[in-house]
């Protein structure tokens, strides 16, 4: 150990973590406590079965660790520039763009009448968490091609699959959401970039849209932006915004590719994910840029919300993937590096001790990790939920679709508020080393950052979840949530280990609608903007209350796998004690606070803010 | 509004705030909450008054305008570098250091005798909350010196004074305290830099020190480091460390200056505070570096905790100081930036509204103005604490430094901490650009990072609160420190404004003495480590209630002053409420953890955190 670490920066390379996620654990959720492969016995998933599932893993695991993670302190350090009007990224992502469409990895959500392998999106939520464990930077690049192409798989005529599919798939182009302008960030109703119609059906774009994730690059041939406009003449806000397909370079008569008129005006220059270009785009500046309706006109909105749930879920699973990364740097740090004495020896000739030997390192390290497991597995439960969605009917298939729309918003926030808390922690871990560039762990706390800002901040959601999803088909999707959290509850009452836990949180739940009617009662009586005014914290208890119930359905499955291996058990249930103790308690000064009639945050002057 | 924002990047300036920090709140603090004017009636002060003290904040001021302020984001892009053997800094450091000298403000805590001015320290402390508030890479040069020099006249033969005193004082040299080694971070008792008597008294030193804050750098002539090593054969652990002078420039026969041995390994490269070059030093690689011993041998940590409460009570206001300034950018933002419009108007075709309009909006700058305006009053109360500790006796100067050590560690940890998510807030209130290099949020985030960790992480605190500090001469500080609570509660509760706060608060102090009740049985049944194993979450808890007792001593001078501004009164009103509203309510969930019995951080298999 002995001058092991401070002398790391002279060598020029930085204390990384043996592994940046845990497999077991990644099995244990999908195959044990949600079966997941339940859904390969579908007819639309059939092809796949537990093993080839194994496989996708396997293979995924070894891409992520030879050529993803090793480029994760290199991304950070050498970021994207703008040279001559084409932004310059990392050599990786050309290569891993061409390896994901080789594997058929971008394709793999998409059906096989567009030839995708209809992989369950459980399953490749799972690899995308392990991609982005490994650098988050690094995956975006697949991963928002997948959900553009899925876009126009199933919005678009189907004589723009031919055009764009194939090559997305390949991974030779690339494709983008493209929502936000100058003045339309949060609010999507303000978009101005104009749309005209033309002869032969086309349309010309004119307009700039900000903070578009890997909106230029050169490591792909082209890139198809699924771009939201106003048609001349359309309603004014949300109803009047259409989607288009808008290549940078379009297919012209002899079927080379040829400029249409969309510009890199800057690249951002960011705290974290620096490896990730994220792009300032003018459309149309010499009136030649042209675009393809996706859809129905005025119906873009409706259509992006299918991209943005899906990438919803894969920012709170990014997040989660980050604190996952930092945890393991942190957990191997803790368990090399010697510092003082258990706390009752006061000989100090006696050597130092790993610090994880101090209690306050061990919390430190168990609120890391019952965080990344917990939300972990709400993630792939959410996956699992759309998938089912797809393959049921009726009210079943509702029952999926309102678990996952209230789920939505939680699993996109709580996990993103709370990474910023968990690589802080591991940070922590390093003591004084954790602030400098020698260590990985500063690097995460930059990364994680962004996700509760992008995708929606974390205001918007709580404003999504208080102020539609609760209500919504008068709060039938809670009724379903109820049911699924009573279920595990009442499982969990029946063993001693896991009984008192499940009573409290059993607890909580009649609390929470408690809570509920009292503000049914502010709305009444003080108006919506009462009612909605914490929406942030109502976001954040909800949270804490579906995490609670990830722990109980872990323990359950803890309990009812007799053959389970003893140890693995024991740090599972370490973990389910310790969100009892430590994380639950955290609801009952929210629920004094969203229980109190003084809302003090409306209808004050501004002015008194100062 | 328009463009204004997105277009930053191209220009190469960076949003900042309109103000760092806020004078008229900084005022009403020491002149009408702490009537701090009043330690100028002892002999001691007594040739300051309260109007050369305004003299004083307004050259800081006018100062941290002119010379930091500018620098804060260049300080932040170009790092210092190690350059042939000298760590090579930001060119401003030399002004600040040459203009803080000038105007006597590097001696002004000393005392007459060694030519100081004799300042109290709780107007020095105001003063350096507006320096860090402007630039805390820029502040810490004069600000260590400050501190070293103190040492120096507090411990040193005066034989020394007369060699160090002047130059520091003038800035020309710079003082550093040398404590950390590679193996000896928070368990200082593994200190191994070794120092060798010679003949004439002198001592040879060897050893190597890292995280030393401005321990070499082109802006000064000579650097003075107050370093801990241990005589050869002195006992082992702390009870064996001496404090040495060792100046990297030592002065020879013919009085000038030669090298003595004291070598630049390397300089940090960290994730914020930039500024402020981190240095790893070798000392006597080449046998000859020679040292002055301060003091008696082997009292040297007994020293240096002078130095290190100091340190503490200015690591918690510079973490206030640069949340301030990350609130101060985001309130401008909030005021600027047009997004959205209220939430019960549905009319798109209506203008948007500034974003301080909306409720979670006015709750994040809330939450800032809230623990920054706390955190600054407690620090503030600290140094007003020390300075009475100084000019009282007997059973007064008793309670002015149990106070003092008892809140130490709660002024150095609690802001710390809370600066993370308040600089976090400022971020999130600038959405997609606060993640971007041309606004200002990011860098405050990195920067302010560091507090948590430097001058003993917060566990090392709460260590120090629970395990020493409540139990000190059978918890006699404790005691003092309810009685300030109580008298305050006393007067809030005549008020009908504050009446209710008061009651509540003083339900919680019960509760707090409930939870030592409780902690005593778990140390005498459980042990020690059982005792202490959420010390840092005892510490959060003591923290948020002194931070109550704040506001209400704020609340207390705005009802005892009927001529008070009524605006400011409302805005303070206003601070109060949501304290008590949001942040008071957070113990809740954490005396329901620190009173339950389930230790599971204790005696716990370490390879079950996996």
């Amino acid at each position: 150990m002995d001058g092991k670490y401070h002398l790391m920066q002279t060598n020029s390379s930085v204390f990384l973590g043996d592994k940046f996620y845990n497999r077991e654990h990644l099995n244990f959720i999908l195959f044990d406590v949600l079966k997941a492969e339940r859904v390969t016995a579908y007819e639309y998933f059939s092809d796949h079965d537990k093993e080839t599932v194994q496989l996708y893993l396997d293979a995924t695991d070894q891409f992520a660790k030879e050529y993803l993670f090793p480029h994760v302190v290199e991304m950070d350090r050498v970021q994207p520039e703008l040279v001559d009007g084409r932004i310059r990224v990392h050599r990786a992502h050309k290569d891993i763009m061409r390896i994901s469409g080789e594997n058929g990895w971008i394709s793999i959500l998409a059906s096989k009448e567009v030839n995708g392998m209809q992989m369950p999106s459980v399953f490749s939520t799972a690899a995308s968490f392990i991609l982005g464990a490994a650098n988050y930077s690094g995956c975006v690049f697949p991963g928002l091609t997948m959900g553009a192409a899925h876009l126009i798989e199933t919005f678009a005529d189907k004589k723009y699959h031919a055009i764009y599919l194939p090559k997305m798939f390949a991974g030779e182009w690339q494709g983008t959401m493209a929502l936000t302008e100058p003045n339309a960030g949060s609010s999507l109703s303000d978009i101005v970039s104009s749309a005209e119609k033309q002869a032969y059906g086309t349309y010309k774009i004119v307009g700039q849209k900000i903070f578009i994730s890997c909106g230029d690059s050169d490591a792909v041939e082209n890139v198809v932006h699924l771009l939201l406009a106003r048609i001349k003449g359309a309603p004014t806000g949300t109803k009047g915004i259409s989607m288009f397909i808008v290549p940078r370079e379009r297919i012209n008569e002899n079927g080379a590719l040829e400029y249409n008129d969309v510009t890199s005006i800057g690249v951002y220059h960011k705290m974290g994910y620096k490896g990730a270009p994220i792009a300032h785009l003018s459309f149309g500046e010499n009136n030649d840029c042209k675009a393809w309706l996706v859809g129905e006109e005025n119906k873009g909105l409706t259509y992006m919300f299918q991209m943005m749930n899906e990438a919803r879920i894969s920012v709170g699973l990014h997040a989660t993937s980050i604190a996952s990364a930092a945890y393991y740097a942190s957990l191997k740090y803790a368990n090399e590096r010697l510092q003082g004495r258990p706390i009752t020896e006061k000989n100090p000739e006696l050597p130092q001790v790993p610090i994880i030997t101090h209690a306050d390192v061990k919390r430190m390290l168990l609120f890391q990790k019952t965080f990344i497991d917990g939300a972990l597995c709400l993630e792939l439960q959410c996956s699992y939920f759309a998938d089912m969605e797809r393959v049921t009917e009726g009210d079943e298939k509702e029952k999926y679709n309102l678990l996952l729309e209230l789920l939505t918003p939680v699993a996109k926030s709580y996990p993103a508020e709370m990474s910023n808390f968990s690589t802080s922690t591991a940070l922590q871990i390093f003591g004084g080393y954790g602030f400098t560039k020698d260590f990985i762990a500063e690097q995460y706390y930059r990364e994680t950052r962004i996700h509760a800002i992008h995708e929606g901040t974390t205001a918007i959601h709580g404003l999504d979840l208080l102020g539609r999803k609760v209500m919504m088909k008068n709060g039938k999707a809670v009724m379903y949530l109820t049911q699924e959290v009573m279920q595990a509850i009442a499982k969990a009452k029946q063993h001693e280990n896991s009984k008192e836990q499940a009573e409290n949180l059993e607890k909580q739940l009649a609390k929470l609608q408690e809570l509920s009617m009292h503000l049914m009662q502010v709305a009444q009586q003080k108006g919506v903007e009462a009612y909605l005014s914490d929406a942030t914290l109502y976001l954040e208890l909800f949270g804490i209350l579906v995490l609670a119930w990830q722990w109980i359905k872990m323990a359950n499955t803890c309990n009812e796998n007799e053959s389970m291996d003893k140890h693995f058990k024991e740090s599972k249930f370490l973990c389910f004690n310790y969100f009892f103790e430590y994380e639950l308690p955290k609801v009952q000064g929210m629920f004094t606070r969203l229980k109190s009639t003084n809302h003090i945050t409306v209808g004050i002057d501004s002015s008194l803010i100062d």
